[in-house]
């Protein structure tokens, strides 16, 4: 198992976290599991800033991993951390979970990349214990290489709102409590016996928005005050989105592809996103049934790593 | 009159509305004053850091401004604005606003360096407008030169908690109320109709506290999550402070001088005082009599400026 903090230098609850429990492993409730715990992006964190060169968590794609950027500090880190702990190593990580914080107001989230079975199965038993949302972020070119996606199951765990380069003790605590839970679930996949719900409800990417601009790129507006801090909450054509620099309000009109649904926004107003281009994003609200073929491909994943 | 935004280049919401009031004057409402609008910091701005080489608003002292700091981008920056709006411009402003943020809880208040009558008087008819705390700071040589020190009146309007980097609506709309109201206060009191309460509650700097740390600096704990986010809340002797590594709870021990006294937190865990060593500030809760000669000293400050 390996748990990653600060894979952002500047969220500084999840490495404040990590501190805590190297410094003291009793206070990690462990249902003794082998736990790696790992600063993912310790340079960056050294100064406080989200990246030195560039976001490590966009650097875990094939075409990075492999390519001749030897010289930009998160690729060379990403390519530490998969020796160390990745698929190759001499003792592989089974699940990784990656632990973020957010300006948004996300509350306690998990974020799933792609439709992975283990993944969804190790999530949906998370959500039944602690009832927390799940973004499924997927079929997005513009935002890739993510740190889990290298390894054969792993979630991220999001909490917000807090401001970058902050420990916030209730943004601490509700990180605690998700990565518990998941190692709880784990360890109960490994012993075979996950409780499963019948039901997932996900939140399926359908796209991102940005702030109206100028040509030269900058702002024409600002989130509405009534969009502002509501992740997860509906939104339909019309909804007040953005407010004008003269005061105006700009409601959300809808792509062809999106006319007539209701979209649940979520990373609204996350103060690292400006610079990707992306003011929010918008989700489905989808209710699936938990497959039983998901529990054997995380009981398979996890037979294949070290011995618990 | 001059009004400043973005003294801290990532405290977006004042720039947001400068940009705002640029592009569209009649978007802020003024009683036909004539108001000279600044970025404090362009080039911070321009990089969304607080700072490029040193805190803009801790360049102000006579010894920083005076002496050989001349490849010092702030410095250069205070001489320059100094020089542009100063007492001794080709037409100098009477009154500076200076508009911040903060990642603390602080709400909509007003942050004043010393008791210039001048100041307190033009505090109060706005507290008396509005309602809003005064954290009056003196006596406190760790932490000077200010901006606003170095015109005849001024005030800060902090506004919090937002993030660094962000623009929050809402947090937006309270800096422009109190803007707005500030902005009406001078026009009444240009007019020799300053309408002024009888008492003035402000809230005394009585010093700071640091995380517990470790002799390499490291810190021992975060705030307590009883103590964050309740800027301006009481706070006696063995109330819960911090939060210790290994789960304890530290209280607050009242140094010598505050003992027995009741003390009111201010700037609780604000991303940027780390590096200064500060997790909170404390203040004392104490209710002044308004004096006549506040308004005096206004007045004539006032007609010193430039014919509005």
């Amino acid at each position: 198992m390996l748990v990653v903090a600060a894979t952002h230098g500047n969220e500084r609850c999840a490495a404040w976290l990590l501190e805590c429990w190297l410094a003291q492993p009793s206070t990690l409730v462990n249902p003794q599991l082998d736990l790696a715990l790992e600063y993912g992006n310790p340079a960056a964190h050294a100064i406080n800033r989200r990246y030195v060169d560039r976001d490590l968590n966009r650097c875990f794609s094939a075409e990075l991993l492999r390519g001749s950027c030897g010289d930009v500090a998160e690729v060379v880190r990403a390519r530490e951390l998969l020796a160390l702990y990745g698929p190759g190593a001499e003792c592989p990580a089974a699940v990784v979970l990656d632990l973020h914080s957010t300006t948004s107001a996300m509350g306690n989230s998990l974020v799933l990349y792609g439709r992975r079975p283990a993944d969804l199965a190790l999530a949906a038993a998370i959500q039944a214990k602690l009832g927390l949302p799940i973004y499924l972020h997927e079929g997005d070119a513009s935002q890739s290489g993510f740190l889990i996606e290298r390894w054969p199951c792993g979630l991220v765990i999001e909490v917000g709102p807090v401001a970058q380069g902050l420990v916030d003790p209730a943004v601490c605590r509700k990180t605690q409590l998700a990565l518990e839970v998941a190692l709880e679930m784990i360890a109960a996949a490994w012993r075979g016996e996950l409780p499963l719900p019948r039901r997932l409800v996900v939140h399926r990417h359908r796209g991102s928005l940005d702030l109206p601009r100028r040509p030269d790129g900058t702002a024409l507006a600002c989130l509405h005050p009534l969009r502002q801090g509501r992740d997860w909450q509906p939104m339909r054509s019309g909804d007040p989105l953005f407010l004008g620099a003269d005061g105006r309000m700009i409601p959300y009109v809808p792509s062809a592809e999106l006319a007539g649904q209701t979209v649940y926004p979520v990373f609204i107003n996350e103060a690292a996103y400006g610079e990707k281009g992306i003011a929010l994003s918008l989700t489905s609200r989808e209710v699936w049934p938990v497959e039983e073929p998901w529990v054997e491909d995380l009981s398979r994943g996890l037979q294949r790593g070290c011995p618990l």
